[in-house]
């Protein structure tokens, strides 16, 4: 199985590397633009420093939690890194898909954290957070299902148990979401508590790659 | 064929490594800053949130156009940069010009979504969104007549018609650009219809390299 | 030893490449980010712009201090990148959480930059950013001691007296920084110039690396 | 000569690769920020979008010619990737301090644009752009100076009369940005005019790298 990228050789695939290096600066992005946003309000007075920087709670949290979720993401972007041998065009462009969802969340966060004290609009705000979190795992896992049953994508020696079992974990991952969302349109905290469950969940290390040996291409 | 970046060896090319992840680095950074503007205006009233984020639709449709733009100049940069061998000053420089449109289309896309919704001042908008559009178009043109016309940028093992193919392509859609500019003046839907329509076909596959085994450098 | 990322090697680990070229684009986002934060302030009359700009030095400080510890991480991140040969799961949280705080520095920086003149807030200010410096050497450490009490990160030919004097300096730089917190909240520009100096130490070529020939893994 | 990142290689400098990559953030981050600083005023009145946005010429020329400047660093960088085998610390640290100049520039590039129509502050404005163009141009000497009189940076098999022919160059230039920033104090004009020409030189394709091909380490 030679590299893509040598010369000359047939179809447009290229090797996964590239397509990872701008995964990886979007990832970049997105996760320190949502410092960008956080400003120290006119203080009302001198000597209310410490205050007003106590008062931006919400913002740190929601940096923590943005942080955490597009972190986690990268984490398991780099591990099923390990898994592609190749990058194809209908894949970069589900990889674009998702990285359009990663590199929006900077914008909820800010919403979440300015109304998250607000009781008129703290459920609204909750909602299109967790709303939004159900996109990149949406599009996360429309680039593994194209993956995974394109044996081109995937290294062809893994085994179809192990295959199978990251399925059903980027499916369950993507579904719990979408009720999370649904549970904050009715008690704002218990769905940002589902949705924090899942996304620690992957703070656990994924299982090792398991490979069949005699399987050819 | 070695590498250029061997050590001594002649000339002052480099593999096209390095200008590949420029170029991936200005992308991820001209696709996620367009996020950066998006804002929640001023609440009219307690509990307004749901309706203000509605309200900001034209911003979200910008991302989603403008991302997808970008998205896809990328791709073809990452088709593309399988067919080139090296990259020499006057070719940093044809790239240098490219990402110059592509990094600034964030601000037209700012207007564009400022402005849509705006009788008066919305031809302009559209205008100058499909006029910048014009921009990276010419860019990618240029860069590719350059290295189509000079044998040591594009791998010589390439086929003279594949290559002609590409050529007719990236001028074609040079060309419907523009026409889209123009159009916009007049009727600024059909306008942005055509140059959607144009960007949307390089969502199809593009063709496989197609190589001639036995010419020589 | 063979690399990681080669096909089929079993293990979730993979070569600390990617995890060193998203890092570097944190670093680099976060570095350039603290430049957008610098506004002219509006002039109270023309022929003023002069002393305006002049009037922005705690800013170009705050600039030249941040960049000098981002860039100071960099270089360590560099060097000890060289003694790392593999990353799994928690080594790349750890990295994480240490970018985590790379990533938050511009937030400090500004806030520094706009009350160190202001009697009253300057002691907060001063005291959230040297304790915010505290937070990226505890990163650093928590990712070393990980690294350097599992073989299976750092180069296992490295020898011990090394690897431990390295352990030894980065636990003493966490608690100077910390010493460095707790005198800011009582004299600010002893904290600032305690932090400063431990900073400034990095500036010295970190010890070559000494390697054990004959130990095997 | 076999590459700084293989394991156990003695000394604790690495191959240059990364240091480049960083590098590349660092200037693909200010090439992409300049536009993040241009907005349209407030309209006076509907229908005056077009107005308003050829007001903005001074912006897109700020632009235009702050990409140029930097996008023409990135060139030579480039280029000298190609001259240097090795990164050890001192030249990483020269090279944060070329960068920290380059990251700088959006905030002059902003500076320039707002008051270069403003009789009264215009030269303030014109002298502050020059001057900060000087400090790019230091760090980059600086740099030279530093490989090219160490044998352990540099190629050891260039030709001394080559590298020579570079370190007047690079001298020259910071001279020349030099005599610019004192005649923009005078009159603003000239000294951009001779900034402009010294950066537009570089435009031209850099001499191919002379070897030597018996002179050993």
């Amino acid at each position: 199985m030679a590299p893509q990228d040598s010369p000359h050789a047939p179809g447009s695939e290229r090797d996964p590397q590239r397509m990872e290096a701008f995964s990886d600066a979007v990832f970049a992005i997105a996760i320190t633009l949502i410092v960008v946003d956080i400003k120290v309000p006119p203080l009302e007075s001198p000597g209310n420093l410490a205050s007003a920087l106590l008062g931006l709670w919400p913002n740190y949290l929601g940096y923590l939690f943005s942080f955490t979720i597009i972190g986690i993401y990268w984490v398991n972007h780099h591990y099923t890194g390990k898994l592609y041998v190749r990058a194809d065009h209908t894949f970069n462009l589900l990889n674009l898909l998702f990285l359009l969802a990663i590199a929006f969340l900077p914008f909820p966060t800010h919403v979440l954290a300015d109304y998250i004290m607000d009781e008129a609009d703290r459920t609204v705000a909750a909602a299109f957070y967790t709303g939004t979190l159900v996109l990149p795992a949406a599009g996360w896992l429309l680039k593994w299902l194209y993956a995974s049953h394109r044996g081109r994508i995937l290294d062809p020696h893994l085994d179809g148990k192990f295959v199978h079992r990251l399925t059903v974990r980027y499916t369950a991952s993507f579904l719990i979401y979408l009720v999370a969302m649904v549970l904050t349109l009715t008690v704002s905290w218990i769905g940002i508590a589902v949705a924090t469950a899942v996304t620690l969940f992957y703070l656990l290390p994924p299982p090792d790659p398991v490979y069949v040996q005699a399987k050819p291409r």
